[in-house]
């Protein structure tokens, strides 16, 4: 058991490039519900996880991930997972001595760029890199199961 | 992944007796669609497993499983599975050379006894036990992941 904290923000478009190659996320839920979701993950076709999420208590929640193997992930992908799923390319940038992971979103969320930090408590401080826009970590919108059920690209007002 | 065919059926309470000692089971759902039922499983708290099954086509159904810490078991049991939990003793019985699991329900599923075989196909033959009784096979209100919903408890007639 792990109690995980991120904080969440937008990305500037026009300042932010990738400065690495990213890794192509395919994932989809069993379960979208606010108290229980449960995740299944393919990295580029070479490694899957399923992630157990319980509900977000301020910037923590409960979650337990394992790895299970890829074609199960591909069968319950294909097979098993609420429409739409969710595809993304990964980046992971240092900035400041910490790591910053930042999605790029594809299909029906195509034009949404997220980072998220990951931190050891909620109040710890950490520099902003210059691409960093407005922080969501409490919009439930921006949530990947959330974004499974009302992509990006329907949205009126991001 | 496994398809797994089995066939379930009530037992008559007056005519089975268990004859070796049985595991106490305790699990909950993640998630109870019909669609994507996801369990949570503790085996008299010496190990536990995760497992994810499709919708039922037939007698068959695609099943994943997945052994996990009891501790993380334990913990998605008490604090984000839905309730009820179901609780039952499980026993294994041989009868003309083939392995029943006969599961005796508890809390709020007391008074229901099932028992199911494992086949290799939908036609397959099978000696009957004398205790067995109606075939339940299709009846999804005998589903487990229905039991935890609709406990057998609260039934008008069973």
């Amino acid at each position: 058991m792990a109690l995980e904290i991120e904080r969440k923000f937008l990305v500037d478009r026009d300042l932010w490039r990738p400065r690495h190659d990213g890794t192509f996320y395919r994932q989809g839920y069993l379960s979208r519900a606010e108290d229980r979701v449960v995740r299944v993950r393919a990295l580029a076709g070479r490694a899957a996880f399923l992630t157990i999420k319980g509900r977000s208590a301020g910037l923590s929640r409960i979650e337990l991930e394992y790895p299970i193997p890829v074609e199960d992930a591909e069968l319950m992908l294909d097979r098993l997972c609420e429409r739409p799923l969710i595809e993304k390319t990964r980046y992971e940038e240092t900035v400041g001595g910490r790591l910053w992971t930042v999605d790029v979103f594809q299909g029906e969320n195509d034009g949404l760029i997220l980072a998220e930090i990951e931190l050891s408590s909620e109040s710890e401080s950490f520099e902003r890199p210059a691409w960093l826009g407005r922080e969501v970590s409490d919009d439930p919108r921006y949530f990947n199961s959330e974004l499974s059920k009302q992509p990006f690209g329907y949205w009126k007002t991001p």
